[in-house]
Formats: C-alpha cells, sequence, structure tokens
C-alpha cells in the first residue's frame, strides 16, 4: 500500500500493482503533460497535469465502483481503467489532439498494446476486457468515459480548483449516490438535480475556460505550430504519446522559422488579435460550422492571406469545439422505465440550445497585421449562409 | 485595469503600468519556472509557478502597505517590488540556486539592469531605490523580503494548496492586522502568536515538503545534471535568468551521456536510493556541517565511487538545507520597547533546536548499485566528529 | 475599528458608527435568529444566524459600492443599510413571516423609527434617505436588495458553507465587477453568465435546501405552532421584531397543549408526514395556486380533519413559496441599449418554466394518523382544475 | 442506509440501527445544545452543536477503525461510541460543566443507563462494554477519547470551520494513517510531526478561541447566572442532561432579578470588564493556582465586593482553565520501544512550558463598577505568592 497525496481528493490509497502501472514511463509521462494546454497564460494556477486527473479518476472510479457494488475484480479492472484512460494523450492534450488524425482513446489502446502497460495488464487482466474499459466500453467502461463519467467529474472539480473558477464545483457525492447500473449506468429520479447541476457546470466552463476567448487564440497558434513540426517531420503524429510538453517547445525553439515564431510569441505572450467573430445565431444552418473540412479551412486561410497581404502563415481561422453535452441523453430511471434526461428536465432542454450562444467562428492575425483587417470583407469569404 | 485570476487569492487587480511590466519577457518567463522544482514528482499538484506566486506576493504587499498606511507612491513601489522580487531565478527555483554562484536577489538585480525592466521602471521611478525595495532593503524593503515578509506568507499558502499538505494554511490578515512600521517592519504584541504559527507552519513544511526525503533526492540528481551542462558550456550560469524549465530538460535530453541519463531517470521516476544517513543529533558540532565547501563535497564524492567500485559520477553527498528561520528575531513592539520574537516566545525559542531534528546527511546511489553499500564504512569518509 | 471574523469573509473592518450600531440590542437580536429557521434539522450545520450574513452582507455592499465609484457618503449608507436591512426579521427569518401580516421590510423600517436604531442613524444621516435604502428603494437601495443584491450574494455563499450544498457557491467577484450604476443597477454583457450562475445557484437551492420536502413539513409545522401562540395572544406579531428563536421555543414549552405538542415533537424530530401532493404540473392553471387566501386554506383544512376523522389540529395543507426569481427581469446594459436578462439568455427563459418544475402542493399529517389518507379523495378537496 | 449531509466531512453513512440511535429525544437534543457556548458572541459563526460534532466524530472513528483493521463488531462499537460520548453533556457544553458537580463522561453514562439509549443498545451490544467504550474506557475507548482521539480532531477541524480561525486545520489523513493498535492506539515514528501538529492547533486555539479573553468573561457571567438558577432550583444539576441552551436562557429570562439581569446583559453583548489580571508567570507556584476550591473563591469574591462597594454578585473571579495537553504523553512506537511523544520531540516538550503562557487570573467587574476598581490593591486578595 502507498499513499499519493492528491490536492482535492487527499491521500490516496494505491496497491502494490497499481503502484507497478503507475511507475512505468508510460503513465509518468502524463505528469509532464498539462491538462489544460496553454489556458495558464489566462488562468495563472492552470498548471495541472494529465497525471494527477488520472490519479483522480482512479479515486473518484473507487467511489462509484463501492455504491454500484462492484465485485473486487471488476473494482479493481474500474480504477485500472481509470488510470489509464489518458494514457495517450499527446502533449497539452485535447489542444494537440485536434490536429492529429486519432482520438486520445485510439492512441491509448495502441499505447497499451504495444508497451510495457500491456505486459503488466495481461498478469491481472483479460487484454481485451480491460482494454475495452479503458476505451469506455461496455457498462463498466461508462463509469470512465460515459454520459456520467468520473473522468468528467474530476476534471471539473480539478480544472475549477486550479483555475480559481467556482464554475465547475459539482456535488460529486450526491450524483454518485443516485446512480444505478442496470447494463446502462444511470440515474435515478432523486439524481436529476445532481445531473442538471454538473451539465451547467460544464456549460459555464466553456466561455470561462475551456473555450475562453484568448485560450482559443493561443490554442491555434500552437496547433499551427505544431502543425509546422509534423509537416517538417520533426514530430510523428503517429507516435505523439511518446512526446511530453517539453519535447514539443523544444523542438519548436530549436527550428528557426515558423514554428518558433510561434513558440516565442507563446513564450512572451504576444497574442494574435481577433479581426472576425461570426456568431452562430447569425448563421443560418449553425451546425453546418462543424462539417467545414480542415482542408477548406486551410484553402480559406491562403485565400485571406493573399487577399490580406499578410505572409500565407499569419492568418487562422478557428472554428470552435463542438459543444458536446451527450449526457443529455442519459438514462434517468422512473418507476421501472427509462427516460432520457433531456425528455425530463426543462433545463437541460433549454441548454440543447444555449449551449451554441457562446460559440463563433473567429479569424486571427498577428496584432502588427491587425489593421489590416479593417473593413476587410471577411463575410465573402465564409462558406456558410448568414 | 485588467484583472488576473490568481486560484487563491481570486480576481486581483493591476493597473496599466504594471501590466506593462508583467507582459515583459522578463516576468512572462517566470510562467514557465516550476515553484518548487521536482516536487511534483512528490506531490502531483506542486505544478505552480513563480509566476502566480509573484502575483499573490503583489497582491498582498498591497494589503500590507494599506494596513501600514503607505502613501500611493510608496505603495506603488511595494507592488512592484512583489512582482519583480523573483525575476532572477533560474529553472526550477532554489533547486538550480544551489549551484549557481549567486543567489537569485543578486541576478534579478542585474536582470532588472541590463533589461526591458529597467527601462520601464525608470519612467515611474527612481532605479536605485526599487532595485533596493526589489532586493528586500530599507524598511519599504523588508515587506518583500525579511523577517516577516509577503514572499513568505504567499509561498506558504501557495505550496500548501497546490502540493495538498495543510501545514502552510496561515493567518495571513491575523499577521498583517498586527504589524507596524517603524523604521522596522515589528509585530505588534497581539501578533505574537500569528507569528508563531507562521513559523511553525514553515517547520513542519520542511520535512514533508520543501526538504521531504524524495524531494531531496530527486533536486540533487538535478544538480548533478544541471553542473554537467553548465561543464559542457551548454548552459551559462552568468545568464541563469534567461533559461526556463523546458531550456534545461531539452538541453538535457539533447546530450548524450550523464545529463541525458539523469534526466531521463528523472522523466521515469527511476530515483536513487539513500544508501547512508547521518543525523545531526549524532554529530558533535552539527553547524560545521553547513560549512563544508563544495569542493570538499566533490573530492570525497569522487574517493567514495572509487572505494565503492562505481562510475564517479554515480556517488551524490547531500548536505540538507540551513534551516534558517530568521523570523526568529523578528522585532515584536512590546510598551515602548523593542524585543526578539525568540526571547519572548518559549515554542519559537524551541524551534531554534528543532528545526535541525529533522535535517541530516544523506549519500544516494542509483537503486542498480545500492547492494555495493551494504556494510560499507561511510561514517569514516565524513569530515565530522561523531 | 474594529475587527469581526467572519467564517465566509475572514476579517472584516467596522468603524465605530458602525460598531454602536452593531452594539444596539436590535442588532445584537439577529445573532439569536436562525437564518435558515429549521433547517438544521435536515442540515446538521444549518446554524448561522441573520446577524452573520448581516455583517457578510455590509463586506459585500462595500466591494460593490467600491467597484461602483460612489462617494465616501454613499458607501457609508449603502454599508449601513446591509447591516440593517434584516433588522425587522422575527424568530426563525421567512419561516414565521409567512403568518405575521407585515413583511421583514415593513417592519424593519417600523423598528428603525422606534428604537435607538432611529436615534443613532439621525446623527450621520438623513432619516428618510437612510431608511429607503435600508428598504432597498432608490438606485442605491438595490445595491441591498434589488435584482442582484449582496442579500442574495451572501445568503447564497453563506447557506451553501453551513448546509454544506455545493449549489451555492457563486462567483461574487465576477458578478461584482460586471456591473454598473446608471439610475438602475445593471448588468455588463460580460457579467451575463455570472448572473445566469447565481440564478441557477438559487434555482438548485430550492428543492435541495429552501424548500427540500422535510423542511417545508417541519416549517409548516412551527408556522402552525407560531399561528397558536399568537391566536392565545401569547406572542404579538405587531411587535415580532422583539422575540428571539428561544422566546418562541419557551413559549410553545410552556404552554400546555397543541402548541407544546408541536414544539416537542419538532424537538425530537418527530415529523408530519406527506400524504398527498400535487404537483403543479398536473394542474391547468398552476399559477392560481399562489392566489388561494390563507382562509380558505384554513377552511379546507377543518373540512378535511372532519371527513378524516382527526383532530382539527393535525391536518397541515401547504402552498410551497412562491418561486421568485426576479433576477429575470434584470437590465444587462449593450451597446447603449438595455435588455432583460430574460430576453437574452435561454438558460434564463428555461428557468422561468423550469423554477415550477418542483412545486407541489402538499398535505401532512402525524405519522400516526397517516394511514387514515389511504385511499382518501384528496383531489375532491383541492380548489384547482386537475 | 441513510445519509446526513455534514459541512466539513460531506455525505455520511448511517445505518438502520444508528438512525434508531440517532433519532431518540436524547440524540436529538444535541441538536439544540451550541459546541461551543457562547463563542458565538466573539466568533458570529460560531453557532454549531454538539449533534454535528458527534456525527463528524463517528464519520473519522469508522476511518480510523478501518485503518486499524478492527472487525465488523468493533467497528460498530467504536461509530456507536462517538456518536453518544457527548450525550451526556448539559446546555451549552463545557460552560455549565465547570459548575455542574459530574463530568460529562460521568453523565453520560447515567442517561444511557437511563433512558432508552440504553435499551437499543441492548439489543446489539453488551451494555458494560458499549459504556465503556462510550466513557473512553479500553483500547478502544481510546478511540473515542484518549490522547489522540477522534473527538479532538473533529472538533479542532469543526471549530475552526465555523470560527473562521484556520488554527485547528489539522491533517487528520496523516494522523490516521500513522496511528496501530497494539494494547494501546499509539503513534507510528512517523506520525509524530502530524501529532506535534494538532497539538500546535490545539495550543493555538486556545488562546484565539476556547480561552479567548471575551468567552472567559462572558462563560463567568454565564456560569453565574447558572448557578443562580441552581440555587434556586430552577435547575437540577443531576438531570442537567435534560436541558437544552434555551430552557436555560428562557428559565433565566422568567425569573426577576440577578438570573435575568445577567441573561440581559449576554443578550445585548453589555460584557463586564477585566479589573485585574494575574499572568501565571508573575506567580511562585503556578500549578497551585488550578488547587484553589471553589468555596475559597467565592468567599473572596465576597470579601472583594464588601471593600469595593459594590453588589456581592457583581465581582468574578475567573481561574483559567487547565491547559490540559495529555497527548504530550502519547505513546510512539519506535523499533519495537514504546516513548512517549513529549520525550522525542522538543516542540511537544517546549509546548509543556508555553502551554501557560496565555493563563492568567482574572477579576471581572460590569462596566458601570470597573473605575471603582482604579489602584484598588487586588493583589492583596490573591491566596498566591506573587
Amino acid at each position: 500500500m502507498k499513499f499519493i497525496r492528491d490536492s482535492l481528493h487527499g491521500n490516496l490509497k494505491v496497491d502494490e500493482f497499481e503502484v507497478r502501472l503507475i511507475d512505468t514511463p508510460q503513465i509518468q509521462r502524463l505528469r509532464r503533460i498539462k491538462q489544460l494546454g496553454f489556458t495558464y497564460l489566462v488562468y495563472p494556477g492552470a498548471n495541472h497535469t494529465r497525471f494527477e486527473h488520472s490519479i483522480g479518476a482512479m479515486h473518484l472510479a473507487s467511489k462509484l465502483a463501492n455504491h454500484l457494488g462492484l465485485d473486487e475484480h471488476q473494482k479493481k479492472m474500474v480504477r485500472i481503467g481509470a488510470v489509464l484512460h489518458d494514457a495517450g494523450h499527446g502533449p497539452f492534450s485535447h489542444v494537440s489532439e485536434r490536429v492529429i488524425p486519432y482520438s486520445h482513446e485510439e492512441l491509448t489502446s495502441r499505447l497499451v498494446k504495444e508497451s510495457l502497460l500491456g505486459d503488466i495488464l495481461q498478469e491481472a487482466f483479460d487484454l481485451k476486457e480491460i482494454t475495452q474499459i479503458i476505451r469506455g466500453e461496455g457498462s463498466l467502461g461508462q463509469i470512465i468515459s460515459g454520459d456520467l463519467d468520473v473522468d468528467r467529474m474530476d476534471y471539473l472539480l480539478r480544472d475549477s480548483y486550479y483555475t480559481g473558477v467556482a464554475y465547475g464545483v459539482i456535488d460529486v457525492e450526491r450524483l454518485i449516490y443516485n446512480m444505478v447500473l442496470d447494463e446502462h449506468l444511470m440515474l435515478k429520479r432523486k439524481g436529476v438535480q445532481a445531473a442538471e447541476s454538473m451539465l451547467l457546470a460544464r456549460y459555464f466552463m466553456y466561455p470561462s475556460v475551456y473555450q475562453h476567448h484568448t485560450t482559443r487564440i493561443i490554442n491555434s497558434m500552437f496547433r499551427r505550430c505544431l502543425l509546422k513540426l509534423m509537416e517538417m517531420e520533426l514530430v510523428n503524429p503517429e507516435k505523439i504519446y511518446l512526446y511530453d510538453d517539453a519535447d514539443i517547445i523544444s523542438a519548436a525553439r530549436a527550428q528557426e522559422g515558423y514554428a518558433q515564431e510561434l513558440i516565442t510569441r507563446l513564450d512572451n505572450r504576444s497574442i494574435y488579435k481577433t479581426v472576425y467573430s461570426l456568431k452562430l445565431d447569425e448563421v443560418q444552418e449553425p451546425h453546418r460550422l462543424f462539417d467545414i473540412p480542415p482542408g477548406k479551412i486551410r484553402e480559406l486561410e491562403q485565400e485571406l492571406s493573399e487577399d490580406l497581404g499578410v505572409g500565407e502563415e499569419y492568418v487562422i481561422i478557428d472554428i470552435p469545439e463542438y459543444p458536446d453535452f451527450q449526457e443529455m441523453s442519459t438514462l434517468v430511471a422512473i418507476n421501472g422505465d427509462r427516460k432520457k434526461l433531456r425528455d425530463i428536465s426543462s433545463i437541460v432542454k433549454a441548454l440543447n440550445v444555449a449551449r451554441f450562444d457562446h460559440a463563433d467562428l473567429c479569424i486571427y492575425l498577428p496584432k502588427e497585421y491587425s489593421d489590416k483587417a479593417d473593413n476587410f470583407p471577411f463575410n465573402n469569404y465564409i462558406p456558410l449562409e448568414i
């Protein structure tokens, strides 16, 4: 038995087998991956890592597993699933994920298979079964990654703790104690309010933290930098789970050219300006925004750069992240029946619309070129009916 | 006016002039310097940076300056002093400081003089005067760096918040509201208990955090790595305030040899073992321990490596940090008289002795060589009477 | 200068004049009035009082007044307004308010006029002007009692702190820093989210705390007890602001009969059972529920008691509190224009409907009679179309 | 299974048997007994009750029992022991205890025997065995009431939470995880620091909270009032565990005379003044102070009242509480040996002396008579060599 001191959840017990997994280079690497990418440039306390989040998720997985009455082997699997669920994340977590052709779940599976992790797991588990849980598949997998998973509970609490934005302070116990496992992980009727509250916590965290305007610019700048490194084959997207944050930063610093320029700007917080913003509610079919292929965006950027008369690399068009709130379809057990959360909660129903309130397509330019954008007819370039 | 959201102190106001200073590359660099070096390998939440600490110290400096009734110009100087007081820190803060031939206060002065910071400061202040405050000199300087300074108040609170070790949770308001400035920054009688409590907070943080056994090993490994890079002239100690944590890490990773080996061990948390420990209370003149010159230590390490039959680089002798508690001589104003804190508080008097309780000289070896140390007569090598 | 230590907001400064007001028997009485009535029988920590809430509101009033740039005299008025705003509350706060023929604002004005408070206030203020502020009238009054007042900010935070229900943890600073005073106290556009979040905090606190099912039963029992004491002229509703919680409790204990029986049940947590519940969404014109006059309810209770064959005193029909969310019409300043919050926020719009989700008319009986209610046609007695 | 929401420890599970005990009038009464007596007149948030403390102690007892590896029956006893350990407390807890001829432990035993509690306990336990645990006897009893008991852990945390004085924030987990049960409840070597820290927490809480100067005056006034009620046989000290706070308050209010005067002063915070203070370090044999019999004090008060020319009831001589720190003799298991904490910790050794630093004998008079005390030779009346 060993203890890990978590700043949120206190002293957390880990057994010997878990220590062996945690002590692999693959899990230790997560100590060097920031949970929220470059958000620390907006909220200076946001330096927390995927490592502490993974340990925290393990702790909540235990709590939920205990409440659900799982057997010892199932509990063990669920704990391990939580520790490993983010092992495939690339540097700066979700920031890099958007330019990598694989999801972090996909990469986690691959990493487990080809590394020491798989060998250790095989000693205690059926590798296929545990991999499914890590990926969030099956009913046990839903504990790790489902509509109401421990991943989300932990990151909301943790991101609030480190950013100082209180919106994510959710009532984890009320949520956990109102869940049942009956094929699906479901809510009891009494838990509806706790679930509403968690959904709203996430909703409020979007514009304040996850999609904070400045964060979006910074992350876009970094992604552009990373793409450059990938184009130059200095970073291999197939093995993105082998790099840590410092690797990418030093690769960019070492490369004389545009990647270096971008990393220097980030270091010095010399951030691009927003020269155009198109709010989704001004658009006729807003959902189509999320379907525009990256190649098309790239083309538009080039067109714009020519017409604006600035270097090709300086124009960034930024599509916001799709505000995904799958919890809306969480099942609620009501008198033997099962209903979707959004069908019984008027608040959740409203969120379904409101979640697009803060979404906008933006165009960024370096500060020194931003006056070129004055009176420029950006609307003509946007492939959406306004 | 701008706000910076601090996870500890909330929304902190900064004025335009302060924003200009904060937005320099010199202060932005502090976002990339971990406050507690490699402590995150022991307490996974300890990823906080010198940047947030500097902003937090500025906030407390304001509070104290207001309480003391300083005028607007003095308040401004004190705030700026707090923001800049750590600007000269090298990567991983105090960890690197021990192998650099200058204190971070010395380096801060130098950096201010030769960088943009000096130019900006000169617009509003007498450069000599403000530099003294930044260095903690004069009565206003004592607010920044003295016996009961805002630096210490902030770091105790902050290190507790991020490590999850509650010992550092001190009562800052009680302390501040019981201070007076009369040539010296002094305590009122009613503040004695708050000061005792802050001293004890630091005392308890030593073995749990600052001089935690594992942290000491890790930091020793890193210092050895940094020395190697300095010997190879890959890092310039004269300009250590130009590097951030990632610079040193990537320099070590790039260098094939011992520096790379050490950084890989740190990455993978493959930590040296303690093969010998000499507690100070077993030594006849314990204070002499802190006077052993670094060169002497280096010689002993070489001798040991030969006699143990392990590579010269693998033996680390670690002298603990001197447990400095200058607050003990804080002046307390009692009926027109001034007494030293340690002369009126039996608790503080006891601390004067107790602070050495946890100090020991240690010798570390890589795990794979640690059996060579069995029954080895380390005592014979130690230049202290036992 | 004196300090009051508040468990939420820390050390709060009060000046000499404020101390004189706070030290009157009228304000000291608030130390003996529970903020949330009998909620401590559901959440054991909810023993906090109107006194600490009033001091906390004063602190937030200062913060808001500073942000709005009020002059010294205005600030002083606003602080005093906050301290006094609840002085007229009767025992157990809002619980008694529902059976008293005056609002607590009305009673506060009366108390100020006829007590020492008025005399002291007159030394520094125009009595009419300050009374308006205390009552929440005029633009300065809106700081104390308006759509986005400091009263509400403090009680949400405080009730969360003491009940342990996190829903009320709101971001007070973000709210305050996004308010403007331009005839009306209004929100800036950037503050919309903070306001949405505060509204939702209140919305979630309703079923969990303020209108928690058990709390509603307990409060109904107490009101019945208090009515009895008023009927017997043992308590004078005209002077309800002279009593504290203990006065009513001991009056009830001393009176042999139904009042004593009820207070004994409350003491022993022997709580009535809900034998009937009519959800508002099953009713055709739900708003009419809140218009049923108390006399009509009393008649129905008597009818029911006869037909159920239980003592007249044992039937309680409980109409829920009207879920008032005036903040929905808070003005938001948008490009020189003013819009209502509910017109620009889809979340707030949804709340307008959702707030009735948890409301129901209930009928309670002592446990020992509750089987008499089996299959009883309560619906026939309810004066609402179902 | 039921949950009780504790504002400190979160959602706490209680089983059916425990609910039955908790729902007795004897345990429900604790909801109406303030944990810290009249401390709420100094720290307005200190309204917490013996009830929540008892539930909190039960929670910590579980944690400790789990860590110690107790069997299910033992765990159950320890939990029940914690819930009941304070059942015998009189109104305002320790404040009344000093004028009652029995300790609260003694009264708890008596209450258990003669009430419903005993009947319920007998269904599941040997009554003698469980009573011993409740009283803190035997090795299991030490968990409830010993040198390092859960009672103390809970009250330090809880009193800090409600007063807002951070000194009591201790590291309960570090403490619990470093305890062993081997006939005695003992500390492991690694837990010494956590124990030192808890001792210091208590030490700092004494002058700030438990023996705060104003609190001492208020409590003395209340004790005088209670004594009066006992003399008049309006309160029966033999059955003090049948009264709650409101009972005593209303008895005093109803009695025209000195008891009423005192309760009115307390209500209005019209507090006696200290006219004389004798610090223990000015006395030759300070320990003798605690041996002066109450009768002797009473005599001195009468003498003083005559010589000062004030009514007999107005003079209060207040001996401080003996600063008991039994934890100093806590056993620490070191390499098979057992040592006392104070023998291995220089901090604890220092506390042994320092704990008397803040102790003084005081004399109080109503404000309106306090000038009679000017230049009065109080020293001559004190039965101690100075």
